[in-house]
């Protein structure tokens, strides 16, 4: 792993630390309609595919702009006006799907859960049995409001033995966690460039199921987030619709290339489950609690109580890092206070090891 | 100007050619809330005002995603749902704006002129007395279908009398043409990063009126595009509301730096003119015509008939040019046949000159 030494060390969950290999293949200009261009959208669109496993099954859809954005996108363009979301919330990022249909004037409603409990797949067996006017179940898979992992598998098949459609956002999972298109039933997965797949962010991208996809032309109020409209022109010419993000395009390419040498998602889950071993010793050695417990926790994002600890404050504890070159996150938590250490990103175990020197380092400065 | 020589040379109306140093911006990673990223931030949205003598008036809300984005964002987040837009339409571009309010459930209406016509402020005059309940006024100043310069201030003047607001589309004009916000009356601008001012593709803003913007609150039936809440999350905290394409944004603070270093928007488009007139007199001498009368052309693009030869083909053209480095761009026109060569990007004259050379061996290899 090279990674140019100026650069701070990213703990967040994206824009995350990338390989300068990454951020080199964003050297050069391309025209958006010339054949590489053309040749390297379609290995993009392959790859991302190959990752889940979706290519008898799915289409890949890149879109341009944020993870926020694709979300949005799938919602106005695989729901029909008369449909109707049922959303699993336990944490923001499932609020903002909520919030994303509600303004997009579409049905929805919401099962909570608090934001340290899995979704019960149980409880939304009895919600579907209940409601026949829900069509489309939202989940996101990691939540990266505080790392915790949701059950895709238990809920793909509650999902499907009610004959209604999932989608998953799976922006912090994604290229990590297994997802198998192949054996699980997904209406439309969710992600972007600039979190397990290791690229620079300005893009998102749905999968969709081909049939799927098929059926949605029409729906979107938005010309922009028209994801049918999207495919149609990639299928069409090989080209996007609107300009695309070049040199994003081409640093993800790269960024797939990487994660294919590495040995795929298992290899990366296995790094970043190492990351994340490595830093929650170390810390629990310093003092500091995990939020979650350990069978709820992806090895993604580290979610922390604050030091129980008068001397200890985030602001200052952020600064002393960020002075040693480390970039952490603040709490996302609605209740609890906390901060957040993600474990994604071009990074290694040394790379923590360096951070749990540099944490104890901060600790001793804000106790002088 | 420093351009890597693998590079082709883009004549391509965005993404275009880039400076070495522009690209050379994105070698490193920012974390998207710290410090260093919150004040690139700043000095972008400033840096876009000052391009426009916007900065009493008006403030900068850069949005993720490619320009047909921040025109629609513009279209969901300006109007009121009773509200009613006129788009002025001799292009594809306008017929957009058309297409994307018509599916926000808008209210629009379009005026229209052939692909080599301008609008006419006197009929727009006429249209405005006739129909009060229209609201907005939506204008492209350059049509990037053609290279039409179409008649700003006249048009604004028209919009200011009959107490409307005006929408511009100013996206391969911004940093190039003169749009004075001090003395014209436009309630909101859009443009990109990726025309006039050199950066990469990823990233659209508006230049909104601070009153204009104040009042949008809960308009947009999109979360993502809802520019008041965008400009709310500057103004709260500086920060970005959804993951911003970093290295897209450090690109384009490096390219206003650039623009500002070559003499800003008047030392552009001299630069601009001398690349076009060069490429029109060569064209010319080859036995190439121009689409456009000479007083309707803006040194954008040029829009050029095929030759009449029966050895052309544009594909072959295309090709011919693009084994010699330079990438062109097929037309837009819906009544003529035609093709394009941009003349905006990190170009000089003697790239148009290398171009012309260029082009008479293609031709003579046609020919044979
Ligand atoms: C699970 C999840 N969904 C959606 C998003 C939104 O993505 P973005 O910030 O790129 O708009 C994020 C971002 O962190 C996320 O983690
Ligand atoms: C005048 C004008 N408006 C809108 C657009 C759309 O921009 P994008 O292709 O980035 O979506 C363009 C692109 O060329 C343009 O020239």
């Amino acid at each position: 792993m090279t990674r140019s030494p100026e650069d701070p060390i990213l703990l967040t969950p994206g824009p995350l630390t990338t390989a300068i290999e990454t951020r080199r293949a964003m050297l050069r200009d391309w025209g958006s309609r010339d054949r590489a261009f053309i040749a390297m959208t379609a290995e993009l669109r392959q790859r991302l595919l190959d990752v889940a496993h979706g290519g008898t099954s799915h289409v890949a859809i890149p879109l341009q702009g944020s993870g926020t954005f694709i979300v949005e996108a799938a919602i106005a363009t695989l729901l029909r006006p008369a449909d109707k979301l049922l959303v699993l919330v336990n944490g923001a990022y499932g609020e903002r799907m909520v919030e994303i249909a509600r303004r997009l004037g579409r049905s929805v409603e919401a099962l909570r859960w608090p934001e340290d409990r899995p979704v019960d797949p149980a409880k939304l067996d009895r919600a579907l049995a209940a409601d026949p006017k829900i069509t489309h179940i939202a989940l996101v898979h990691c939540e990266t409001t505080s790392g915790l992992l949701n059950p895709l598998e238990p809920v793909a098949e509650v999902v499907a033995d009610h004959g209604r459609a999932l989608i998953l956002d799976a922006m912090s999972s994604f290229g990590v966690l297994p997802i198998d298109l192949s054996t699980t039933k997904v209406a439309a997965v969710l992600a972007s460039s600039n979190k397990g797949l290791e690229g620079v962010p300005g893009l998102g991208f749905a999968l969709v199921e081909r049939a799927t996809i098929v059926a949605a032309k029409g729906n979107s109020p938005s010309l922009s987030f028209d994801l049918h409209d999207q495919w149609r022109g990639f299928e069409g010419n090989g080209q996007w619709r609107f300009t695309p993000p070049v040199q994003v395009v081409a640093a993800l390419v790269e960024a797939l290339r990487l994660l294919e040498a590495e040995g795929g998602a298992p290899a990366r889950l296995r790094r970043y489950q190492d990351n994340f071993d490595t830093l929650a010793e170390g810390m629990a050695r310093l003092g500091f609690h995990l939020f979650l417990d350990p069978e709820e926790q992806a090895p993604i994002i580290a979610t922390f109580h604050p030091l129980d600890d008068p001397h200890f404050a985030f602001d200052r504890f952020y600064t002393a890092l960020a002075a040693r070159g480390f970039l952490i996150y603040p709490g996302k938590l609605t209740k609890a206070e906390s901060f957040r250490i993600g474990c994604i990103g071009a990074l290694g175990r040394a790379d923590f090891e360096a951070l749990l020197v540099a944490v104890e380092e901060a600790l001793g400065e804000l106790r002088r």
